[in-house]
């Protein structure tokens, strides 16, 4: 719960930061006329931001009669973040400056031998080593590091609950991080990673209600309420592709039966692919990365994709029907590649199994976020980190 | 978005004075220890509350070396609350003193030839009458009355979107039933007021966030997030009754198919029976309120009770896994007869569908509130409402 006098004034403080990155720049009377904060809140929040070196009055501009107005900007120079984005088969690490604008990208993989704890940590560090040198940037000009592992994350502990690819049960990641990076870490996971850029960067500028659907490998949604992140009450909320959508179907790798992943998570579409063409030479011998570009690639793939925008369509009503939220985005690799194809049919199907109200509000699109959105977001946990360091040290009142 | 000052005020109001109503009596000190708010700002709240007449010191204990301590209850003798459930074949309605405690009741039926707006109004408005006149309570005695008319409400605008059962579309209720009854009036539906009364007087007493889920004829979930409850972008969230839970299963009188609500709603639990057995003597003629109650008493309702629980479970698994809740509440007509024999299946189904994480993390109850639990949570929407006009009667600032 969002209680205290210092919770009230990090939220507001996000709020209206999120808008002038949101918009790229901003007057007081801009942000006032979109927030639903007093003027009053929203002239103490900007003297926070500038004090603090966030934003800068960029130049100003006549307003008609009155005095001119200051248009406010990310301080893109006050230093740099970082955000690592680590799968199971690479670690990507990208540096931003405090704009979140991209500076350098690097990526370097993982073979299947690599699954220790200290062992990923190490390559985290050299790739976080290896980015900072290749751009010329020295350490000290990082204001924080935001690292996304794969699976279920408990971020306040710094703990990776459970990764199931690697069989990590409560691994101490921040703490092992920590000790060979040394710079302010923030952990969390790629759902909520890809949810929070959507939030900053992409299609949830503008929402207060927000849900990200990340269809890769795996399926899951992020839950936005009220313009903050939603993690549940132990950090487990968002696990919709768990959701059973065909009750008694296919066996899902969670252990259950007919989940929402089991038919629209890459692997699934491919077994919707072999149900209707065993033989089907778009199943490019069993490759999912190169089945789904496939996919979106060949005039054959008519049916598949008919099936599937089916299938998601549906499951994403339920989410519609239960949240009703302004947007719903769809992220991660397998939206990006088949998304343009799916759309028209998945809101089609969307319409036809949610109710009137919740779908007259709601707007299904796109990730248009470049690039990689995990470390995207995860630099955006490092600028949340950032300001909380900086504008309120101190503890909660 | 919660932001203002007033509204964090009137959060923590709420929040103090729950803890106050669920536990009969409390101390500033035991409601200190339950919240996560400072001691200064609960004895801040109290004072308000004191001043305002809604609660007393009731009496003083010893607290060992310190001074005594004040335990505070209810005023339940500060006035009187209204709350009417409207249902389309009924008006119910109830009178509860200021401590929530329920004084008289009674119960109209409405014919079928009765369905418009104003005829319905003039019903509530000589339910109201009868109620004041029967307990031989003075009208001036009333702080509030909070009335749940069935379907879709938009509760800030006090209009009734949208009534199937009656064919209303964007009936303006709350004027309607203003002119009659001269009373602090405010307007919910059945799903919002049911988890209100979890909230308050329920089994959501402790928890933070919690989804009550309502099957009866119809199914549905109420969810509460962080103590308050959530109503979407558009006053619709909650629809999980129309959540696909059998891809092109069932047709759903929403007009989909394969809904929860065509499985687990009692005209869905009497599909399943007529699929297992179609000349079941428990179909009791089709009269589904007899039917319930015959399978809740039949030793020959198993495999009936079998397949609904696990049916049932894989649904609400879906919501466990999405909104990561620490209750699950089930209420309604059904839930009440059929609860006791479908919770143990019914529990197992959902560990069977749900994530670990989640599901170490959930209770799942059946409502233990005695009566009508719409009409107690309409006379707390009064409540709430009564507290803002008398304690915080001015704007937002």
């Amino acid at each position: 719960m969002r209680r205290t006098t210092s919770d009230i004034r990090r939220a507001n403080r996000l709020d209206v930061l999120r808008r002038i990155y949101a918009a790229g720049s901003a007057s007081r009377q801009d942000i006032a006329r979109r927030s639903e904060l007093s003027f009053a809140t929203i002239a103490n929040v900007v003297n926070d931001l500038l004090g603090a070196g966030v934003i800068v009055e960029d130049h100003f501009v006549g307003s008609g009669s009155g005095r001119p107005r200051a248009v406010l900007t990310p301080n893109g120079v006050r230093g740099l973040l970082v955000g690592v984005d680590v799968a199971e088969t690479y670690v990507h690490a990208e540096l931003f400056d405090l704009a979140l604008r991209r500076l350098h990208a690097g990526e370097h993989p993982i073979g299947p031998e690599t699954r220790r704890p200290a062992e990923i940590a190490e390559r985290i560090a050299r790739a976080i080593d290896a980015l900072l040198a290749e751009h010329g940037a020295a350490r000290e000009r990082v204001l924080g590091v935001g690292v996304s592992v794969p699976g279920q994350v408990a971020p306040q502990l710094g703990v990776s609950v459970f990764a199931p690819g690697w069989d990590w049960h409560d691994v101490p990641m921040l703490a092992l991080l920590q000790e060979r990076i040394g710079l302010p870490l923030y952990l969390d996971n790629p759902l909520m990673a890809g949810t929070v850029a959507e939030l900053w960067s992409g299609a949830g500028r503008e929402a207060g209600n927000l849900v990200c659907v990340t269809v890769g490998t795996g399926v899951g949604a992020g839950v936005v309420i009220g313009g903050s992140l939603y993690r549940g009450t132990t950090d487990a909320a968002g696990e919709w592709g768990h959701s059973v959508l065909v009750y008694g179907g296919r066996a899902c790798r969670c252990g259950s039966r007919g989940c929402v992943e089991a038919y629209v998570g890459a692997p699934g579409i491919m077994e919707t692919l072999r149900e209707l063409d065993p033989g089907s030479e778009l199943l490019c011998g069993g490759d999912q990365t190169a089945c789904v570009q496939a996919l979106a690639d060949s005039p054959d793939a008519g049916p598949v994709i008919t099936r599937t925008a089916g299938l998601l369509g549906a499951a994403l009503a339920g989410l519609v029907n239960i949240i009703n939220p302004e947007t719903v985005v769809l992220s991660s690799w397998v939206a990006r590649s088949l998304g343009p194809r799916l759309l028209p049919e998945l809101r089609e199907s969307v319409a036809a199994h949610a109710l009137d109200r919740a779908m007259g509000a709601v707007h299904i699109v796109l990730s248009d976020i470049p690039g990689n959105a995990v470390s995207l977001g995860a630099a955006t946990f490092a600028l949340e980190g950032f300001l909380d360091a900086v504008i309120s040290p101190g503890r909660r009142t």
